[in-house]
């Protein structure tokens, strides 16, 4: 075991009855093929799911079912439960095996976000959904403090779709133009065309989801900038400024 | 309201204190832009998830988490609650605004899947963890008995990319090669290229995901019937059939 975890313990506002479930949740797979945190990563994100969805739709009681879903992903994103994970240390007590160990798995996100997962799927066993509960609540406070309905923006090719409907034009077209390198250390460049006016957008980025998201983000940023120049033809007065 | 919903709550197992919730989880956005089921479903599918994902945690107690992944999917998925909302007749209790009652909405499956999971919020609201809980393990009953790890296939998509990778060949690409009608009526043809041997496999479908899901299926196909082909160059003996 890694450094003393009633640090850990006390990060967490939680100490474990069964000091076993603690430690498969901080074991990856690279350290022990058969008994690792995997499967308490199954059950602990079903866990964060609920619980930050019933906080959400409790306390935002107005909100649409779109901006609950919008602000429940990028709660439960893997990007956020890295933070959360690194806010408590969590990459100090992971036990990796050697070619994560030299290649710094304690640093990567997915791995902090899974064992981040698998600690509160072993709290749920050990203390029940009350204690797991209590332990999400905690450790996204800060988060739930300052998230509204409308801080969490759409990602970028919804926008787009949402922009290009509403002006009742065609919905982009999305083509790979390019994969370099093997799974799972590929890069993906991706054309995002606007097909009535043949405009195009080429992005890249290490997974085709997220080229596709810049190639949006370029097309928006040109569409934005078209919406700011048409209002100009319209000369503003002093008292426009003013309201 | 539409037909006595006694009916729906003895299917269900389960009698609402506040009729309010069932009737709001009953009433598609088509019906009333206000107060709809939109915000009971966002509760619902999350509390779904966590109890689906519990049982079968404790129930395939040596199941992988990719097992556990693909139970769960294939137990959630807007196929699996529509069937499900089928069973209980969930349609004829549905109200819908003018334009989905005539296109035959209370057979849509995902509206049928979507009220399924507001009526479960509803529940939740209604009656507590405990109730919900029950309730949805007396729905899927019938399809947890019988679920297995090996049931559960993994999608095409998936299949292909492992089959690949285990033979050290590239990555597939896939590509849309035409995009016909508006959305949300689209139709979908996506080309899968096999880089390293240049065969391309093309399908279509509602949706870019369907069709890449078909396209994919084309080119493990003839993967597959490959393989059935190969072990033959290999003479069978009649001891070999045998075994």
């Amino acid at each position: 075991m890694q450094p003393d975890t009633a640090r850990l313990c006390r990060a967490l506002s939680y100490t474990f009855l069964d000091q076993g479930l603690l430690e498969q949740a901080l074991t990856h797979r690279s350290a022990n093929r058969k008994y690792n945190n995997e499967r308490l990563e199954f059950l602990g994100d079903a866990q964060l799911g609920q619980v930050i969805s019933r906080y959400l739709f409790v306390t935002f009681d107005s909100a649409s079912e779109g901006q609950l879903t919008r602000m429940r992903a990028s709660l439960v994103k893997g990007q956020t439960l890295a933070a959360v994970a690194l806010e408590i240390n969590l990459g100090d007590y992971l036990l990796l095996g050697g070619g994560e160990l030299k290649s710094g798995g304690f640093r990567r996100e997915s791995i902090l976000a899974d064992a981040f997962e698998a600690v509160l799927g072993a709290i749920l066993i050990d203390g029940g959904e009350q204690a797991c509960a209590d332990v999400i609540l905690s450790c996204f406070a800060s988060r739930l403090a300052t998230i509204t309905p409308v801080s969490v923006k759409k990602d970028a090719k919804t926008q787009l779709q949402e922009l290009l409907q509403g002006r009742q034009r065609p919905l982009p077209l999305y083509e790979v133009v390019s994969i370099a390198g093997l799974a799972p250390k590929q890069s993906f460049e991706l054309r995002c065309t606007l097909t009535d006016t043949e405009q195009s957008f080429v992005a890249g980025g290490t997974s085709r989801r997220k080229a596709e998201q810049a190639a949006a983000s370029l097309a928006l940023k040109m569409l934005d900038d078209d919406t700011t120049v048409a209002p100009a033809t319209q000369p503003q007065t002093k008292d426009d400024r003013n309201e």
